[in-house]
């Protein structure tokens, strides 16, 4: 691995125009088009890393500015020097003297982080061979803990007790290891409810998805609280009392708000409602959790929080029962280590968020190893799965009778395909020039 | 007013070399090139209104893609249609279905949004024929209350009570102004103690500002504990006991260490510690606070406070006792209104973060309103004072007897001297093509 110098970066803004069809609307982000900020790597000896990071088409190209700005501490380092310090490497990226105001840790340059470090993540594990959650399972536990910033997150996990957790996780990790392979990790599906179907679509994709397994059900509500009745009511009648329904405000609601509306929506049994109210209100979750309790429904959040010192406190102030990590949001694999060791210390359930473009393909790979190396359980436990867009990857998910099957090939799942990438280049990909060209300029949303 | 439509948004990348003087370093941002993302606006009548948000030098380009992505929302407006409806521009900025996923209302985009509202308030001043701290003071508390964005602060400050403080406000405002006027507002300086000064510096900038009325003094901590101890030693014998010292880690610690270090710190009796850790660490500042009360070491923080709703719960936690409200993290006037107000209500001190570039010029306009028409009270406030790059200012801040005297000219005092923008451009302004020729490529950071 030695030789192995990064000597190139290139960075793409890929969009695709989900918005034509509603696929992925909720009650803030009425017409969002899929898209992400797509890093290649590449080293002297011609092998290649891919990295992501999720958007929603606008503001990508800021993204892609700041994975720029980032370039300059990727090129020219070779592989082993970064995997051999990653905890410096990630503080390099994430606390530069200059661009840390910009941030830190949050927003467009955190998102950018991601980008990079995803790649990062998937040329080590294509070094070695490996689908990157079999890396992570297979690397000692003191190496996983050196990728770990834990600066500001001591007062709630200290480096003694993550290692300890990751120690005890060595237990039994064989024959988890081979439960997964043969069983898949639980997944739920956000596919048929999005907030701009129409009642018939979602009876129709609700029936095709019972008879093809599924039994749990994410529904997205906070926009009219009469469709959410109406809605919540359809699903539960076609799921059955055994089914799994959660729903989904994603933020739209201030917290007395948040209470009364899903005290309305108590008598459909919603195993959680995800982000209530703003992601960066901790104590505001706090307030929500606290009211629900009684009723049997939980909080779950972070898709939109931004670091692990968020997380931190969500824990720390019992504001949340269900810690949705995203592969993108937090600062790559690095800090979701920390944040899946520090949901195992306070006992919450992770139930990672997906969907987008590619987060199914990337936050497999993490639930995998929270399985088989941290949690050691699988109770109130399932990963989001969204059927949206898996085609324009190498290395799409496999998903058996509702599970997650583990990825075979080496890497971290994140290359695309290049004609999807050249396509659906913006602007000036084949798909966007068509939709730009004046036959089909009436059409909502096509252009940002 | 009504004919005025915004035909134009330009934005420049304008950044001064400071980190080769250590001029505003700390112990997190050891080589800061003070810079701005500098916003003109201007009208098809041909007025023009100026904003700017703050950086440290690195990534403003970043910063400059996302004011190119908001401009969109501004061209093309009319100024009336802006202020008529503040708080539903302000939402259109803030809560775009597609771009706020990259914040949302957080670092670089809120950045953006910051210089964007800067350069309309500038605008909106200027079209009144006031400066922005007598428009505010002269405006209807309804019309007010209506630029603020009350999303998800609601549950610790409502419409009715930000009415009721503006309303109880007006008593005595008169004469407020008149005082203001007259002896100005209370200062302290952050000049004489950067991390990267030597002592004998130290010693020279403070005995020059004593000279001149200075009392109060902020030192930069957080490095190394001898050093701290030193330096502080130093500046409280000169200062004498009656003298105000606060200490600033910039975010160095964590909760432990920072109550730790603070505690050896406490001989010298500083009012404040600043940014003991991460700016997101709501329940780590509200155990800071609590360890260090008995001290009488209050705790202040703001300066990366990224919107409304940390500030709520900074406040809701107790977790600071000195508020810091920015004039360019903050969205801009809106959201700072909202800060004023809550911290009113919260009773806790206002006392802006300033210095950078444009900082002192710009806070001093809120904190004057705040006093007039909000708080009412000198007790434990002042504001921050930085003697650097002020003369790149039209209107330049006016520091008399250690106080702020409050402008005259109209406007938001945001403008900048074509000259000295035309100058600092990065990269291709002469100074920084001066600073890249072959016989100065040996000094350190200047250029990213």
């Amino acid at each position: 691995m030695s030789k192995t110098e990064i000597v190139r970066l290139s960075v793409s803004d890929v969009r695709f125009p989900t918005s034509l069809e509603q696929h992925g609307s909720d009650a803030m982000h009425t017409d969002p088009d899929y898209s992400v900020a797509y890093v290649v790597i590449e080293t002297d000896d011609g092998l290649k890393g891919y990295g992501l990071t999720f958007t929603l088409g606008k503001g990508t190209e800021i993204v892609l500015c700041a994975v720029e700005a980032l370039s300059g501490f990727v090129i020219g380092k070779h592989l082993d020097e970064i995997v051999n310090d990653f905890r410096g490497f990630y503080r390099q990226l994430t606390s530069d003297g200059q661009m840390r105001w910009i941030g830190p840790e949050k927003g467009v340059i955190q998102l950018a982080t991601a980008a990079v470090l995803n790649a990062v993540w998937d040329l080590w594990a294509r070094s070695e061979g490996k689908p990157l959650w079999k890396l992570l399972v297979d690397m000692d536990p003191k190496k996983l803990i050196s990728c770990i910033d834990f600066r500001y997150i001591t007062d709630a996990l200290t480096e003694q007790e993550a290692l300890d957790i990751l120690l005890k996780g060595q237990e039994g990790k064989r024959q988890r290891e081979e439960q997964m392979l043969e069983k898949g990790y639980p997944a739920y599906t956000t596919s048929c409810a999005w907030l701009g179907y129409p009642d018939q679509q979602l009876k129709q994709l609700c029936t095709e998805a019972l008879s093809t397994g599924w039994t749990r059900f994410k529904v997205k509500v906070g926009a009219d609280l009469q469709d959410d009745i109406r809605r919540c009511r359809l699903i539960r009648q076609m799921i059955g009392p055994s089914g799994t329904l959660m729903i989904d405000a994603n933020q739209r609601w201030d917290v007395g708000e948040a209470v009364t509306w899903v005290t309305r929506l108590a008598e459909f049994r919603p195993l959680w409602i995800e982000e209530p109210t703003s992601p960066d209100d901790i104590l505001g979750h706090a307030a929500i959790s606290k009211a629900l309790a009684p009723l049997g429904i939980g909080v779950a959040t972070g898709e939109q929080c931004h670091n692990r010192v968020m997380f931190k406190q969500l824990l720390q102030a019992s504001a949340l029962q269900f810690v949705q990590i995203d592969s993108c949001r937090l600062g790559s694999v690095n800090e979701n280590l920390a944040v899946l060791l520090m949901a195992c210390k306070f006992q919450v359930p992770v139930c990672p968020h997906a969907g987008g473009v590619g987060l199914c393909e990337l936050v497999q790979h993490l639930i995998l190893f929270d399985y088989i190396c941290v949690s050691a359980s699988l109770d109130n436990r399932m990963c989001e799965y969204v059927d949206h867009l898996h085609e324009h990857f190498k290395s799409p998910v496999i998903i058996r009778d509702a599970h997650y099957m583990p990825p075979k090939d080496p890497g971290y799942s994140t290359e695309m395909l290049e004609e999807s990438v050249r396509r659906h280049q913006y602007p000036q990909g084949e798909v966007w020039q068509e939709l730009q060209s004046p036959a089909k300029r009436a059409r909502p949303s096509a252009h940002s």
